[in-house]
């Protein structure tokens, strides 16, 4: 086999770990905590069912291709929860030494390539980043909201911390930043957020 | 919220459901069974990484879209085991009756549009639609080999088998066929195929 396949092939079995990076967020129906690969696959197939509300054209590949490997850096950093607030000082130092890592695995091309994409979604300097960012916040959003803000409530999350962690939603979607701010109003009404 | 918005998202919610569709194959590490949107993220990632080795050129967005929506009919229809010859009697009857339930949740456009694209997947009758199932034979191939073939022993499966069901990467990709033959020529060798 030659070294460029080898190359591709290793990094294709090594980001079969990111399923078992667990997140805080639980399935619909009161189900087991979410794993990063099911996150990423769920937003990039949200994505393409509502690009039509960003709030700028996106290329839509790109978005999906964007949500799919957004969390991959997790394999080594493990995931740090919204509103944790000491785990987010040590984030980014964490995260930068996975990216080196996991990404010099792929042949150099494709390796700067998909290391370029996680940093313009990290710095939500492009629509597609702006989009992916309001799908990395609208996905837990709603199976929260499946489960009666469950996952808050578990945590003690106050409706000012969810506000502040959702608003980026407005720069990639003013549609959506609307429902969202909607669900907030529903679970502060109904005491699931205080 | 308006109707069209309000589909999209209860179409968004009911495809959490494919997280809890298993499947036969294990994690790398000799971990748990795998899902079908864990398998549907892996295979769009590997579509991105391998695009190069498909026979024709593809559109890699739209192949991408194929694998992540390629099992969802499975919510209602549940997994079929590629070596289960009473289940695969009965496969495309209840696979077909998902479709219809499952495809009509969303506005009528995105329906059809996703519809279509899990038709030409079914019938591999594009260049994406063959490489998108190569994908689908390489992806659970390549954790099953990183688990010594433990897949195939549970099950008994004969090497003639495996070979008739991974035959058809080759429609898409004579390359990833080329090690896919490697793969289970390496298997028969130490005797974890019979």
């Amino acid at each position: 086999m030659d070294e460029r396949l080898k190359k591709q092939l290793e990094f294709i079995l090594e980001i079969d770990k990111e399923k078992n990076v667990f997140r805080q967020t639980h399935l619909s129906g009161h189900g087991r905590n979410e794993n990063d690969a099911e996150h990423a696959w769920h937003m990039a197939i949200m994505t393409f069912l509502l690009s039509e509300y960003s709030n700028e054209p996106i290329d839509v590949g790109k978005t999906m291709l964007m949500c799919l490997i957004h969390d991959i850096v997790e394999i080594d950093a493990g995931d740090t929860y919204a509103y944790d607030e000491e785990g987010k000082k040590t984030q980014a130092k964490r995260e930068a030494k996975a990216k080196e890592r996991l990404f010099s695995m792929l042949p150099q091309d494709q390796g700067d390539r998909l290391k370029e994409i996680f940093e313009e979604f990290e710095k939500g300097s492009t629509p597609e980043a702006r989009f992916a960012k309001a799908m990395d916040n609208l996905q837990p959003l709603i199976l929260n909201d499946s489960n009666g803000g469950g996952d808050w409530m578990e945590h003690g999350v106050r409706a000012e911390q969810v506000m502040e962690r959702q608003s980026g939603t407005r720069y990639g979607s003013e549609k959506l930043f609307a429902i969202t701010r909607d669900i907030i109003q529903k679970h502060i009404d109904k005491g699931s957020l205080k």
